[in-house]
């Protein structure tokens, strides 16, 4: 990527909020202090000043009712997704996720050998008459799936957030064939409005749900740290793993920074300025996009988070989209790698406003209309 | 564990050689230069300059004649067994490990799913006749092992070293057969005397062998950090998982930290202070057990790492000495957890003598061989 090449491609967040005079003096203040007992093995369930730190955060902003033994420290979403794989699914079982879904998500679970099966989405998030149809089609053929895996709030790729009406009916449904449901929660604390619904693991009263969240998109993803929610017997499971036995807690090192960062108080005014910031950026991509794309483009609203996500017209492909932009220096990712059936994503492109400055996110996007409008004349 | 009780129990390195002046340095310098490119998702192969730094050292060191493209780094060895098991395994497939084996590598493996077979140790390491008596079993039932998982250096949980010989022999099985060595060098560079034989990797010419390598024993573990080696075929194969795909490079934090460190010429004296202090505490421990131990146990003499392994007279039971030397506040390793059939570890345990002090170590044999006399009389 050279320097003025436009990147509305990663879910990244802006590297100007990375470095901030809070987290270098957490760091300072723990390098000169106890730092021989924070590099060596930590406890398998993780730091537990961070527990005991997001515990109180989250029953009280989140509507939770949870204790230190619902949560484990983990390296990342990608650690809890990978343990939940491999604990949480036979190979050959069946998982759910959306059309489309995060591919890298996708991926993880492929590695696992598993069945992939996807439900459609509308502007609520997952169509659940559709969940319904398909698991009486599995449950016709003897199938019970393993798991459902989500992101109900600003997904990732399209920015939707899942209705609170249909995250009852989905744990109603979940309660009825028998799955775990997984919840990528990653950007909920990334909201541009009041009003996002309460996550799974609250509604549910924390049966049959596994909650996975993470420092990366809101702290910094250099750090790997994230935690994951769910019933003591569910935690201790993951505590008991072969990974976790022989590594101990995750990172540590960093997790011991970042609880001493966050007892401090600066994590939660962090978070309001990327709420502010993303927010400004959300505005800087969707006037762009009303002023430079053609008729016959649609997309999202998104109400927090990373992405939006575009409905190209029939006669132009994705992948010439992302071709010709490249070309002309701006990157995006064509919708195809979000479905586990590509071609259902050949008329889509997921757009990344967390990482380009908002004059970068308006050149990219006035380019993008100019490449798309060309594709149209010449399809 | 309260501050009286001797710990001879897990493979911790002493804590008092954690945290250095030098490594404190590497921290600062990085936290005020360009700490928020650290601190954004990482290359997924991993910091380029620590790559850089180890392809230098173990071309120069072992024997070995790799380019970046042949090393990745991961979050400690734990990663890489779990990738390992993930992506070079196949459910219900088999791998073959040494009887003993490190017990949460055995259970990393049994989480993905796979059949375990063992080959019996000597004094040499794996007995290679008996791997090839094993391999033509599985022949005949028409079974090709996924991969051998050895130790072969300063082994864990025995301390013993597989010959250079049998080495060469093993190489030509895993041709001749068709499976994979994988070999957890860990402890390699915590060698007491020199004559380490040259490890599978270079033996094999870089054919068949992942070779995996960490922070954890000559740094510090809360960094979690280590390194892979293979062909750039295996290297490609992991670098392009969903799991390094969906998290980045392994740690990009801490990763940086010790680029630094190490680039700093400050990693290879402090092995070699490593090297003299686990030494004397081999020493120390050898010195205990022949004046305390008594008639009918016999142990193993590690010429390097963290662990001594001894043997029980028939009529003691290893749990049995593992309890009552509890009540007493000394804390061991039964045997029965190394083994894939736990019964073949009843009159074994495991030493660490890298954690607790000289003078803990003696104490604490002192009381184990009071214990195991008691039980010799008992039984």
């Amino acid at each position: 990527m050279t320097a003025d090449t436009i990147s509305l491609l990663l879910g990244h967040p802006d590297p100007t909020t990375l470095l901030t005079p809070e987290l270098q003096a957490a760091v300072e203040s723990l390098m000169s202090a106890n730092a021989y007992r924070i590099l060596q093995y930590g406890p398998e369930q993780g730091t537990q000043g961070l527990i005991a730190y997001l515990v109180d955060k989250l029953n009280r902003e989140q509507g939770m009712a949870i204790a230190p033994g619902n949560v484990m420290i983990v390296a990342g979403s990608t650690h809890a997704c990978d343990m939940i794989g491999r604990l949480y699914t036979k190979p050959g079982g069946v998982v759910i996720v959306e059309a489309p879904s995060y591919a890298d998500s996708i991926h993880i679970f492929r590695d696992h050998h598993v069945e992939l099966c996807s439900v459609p989405m509308d502007q609520d998030g997952m169509i659940v008459t559709e969940l319904e149809r398909l698991l009486a089609r599995l449950d016709s053929e003897s199938k019970k799936p393993d798991l459902l895996y989500t992101i109900p709030t600003f997904h990732n790729p399209t920015g939707i957030t899942l209705s609170h009406e249909r995250r009852l009916a989905i744990i109603q449904l979940a309660q009825r064939y028998g799955f775990l449901i997984v919840e990528d929660d990653v950007y909920r604390d990334l909201a541009f409005e009041s009003g996002v619904p309460a996550n799974f693991y609250a509604l549910a009263h924390g049966q049959g749900v596994l909650s996975i969240n993470s420092f990366s998109k809101t702290l910094a993803p250099g750090l790997r740290l994230g935690w994951l929610v769910g019933s003591e017997s569910d935690i201790q499971r993951f505590v008991d793993c072969g990974t976790t036995q022989m590594g101990g807690g995750a990172n540590p090192f960093t997790a011991n920074i970042v609880a001493e960062y966050c007892r401090n108080g600066h994590w939660e005014p962090h978070v309001a300025g990327l709420q502010t910031l993303y927010k400004q950026r959300r505005d800087v991509v969707i006037e762009a996009l009303s002023k430079y794309m053609p008729q016959g483009v649609r997309w999202t609203h998104p109400a927090g988070g990373f992405f939006i996500w575009l409905y190209l017209p029939d006669n132009v492909f994705a992948q010439d989209v992302k071709r010709l932009a490249h070309e002309r220096k701006v990157l995006v990712a064509a919708g195809n790698g979000f479905y586990i059936n590509p071609a259902d994503g050949n008329h889509n492109l997921r757009l990344a406003f967390s990482f380009a400055r908002p004059d970068d996110i308006e050149a990219g996007v006035h380019i993008l209309g100019q490449v798309i409008r060309e594709l149209q004349a010449g399809g």
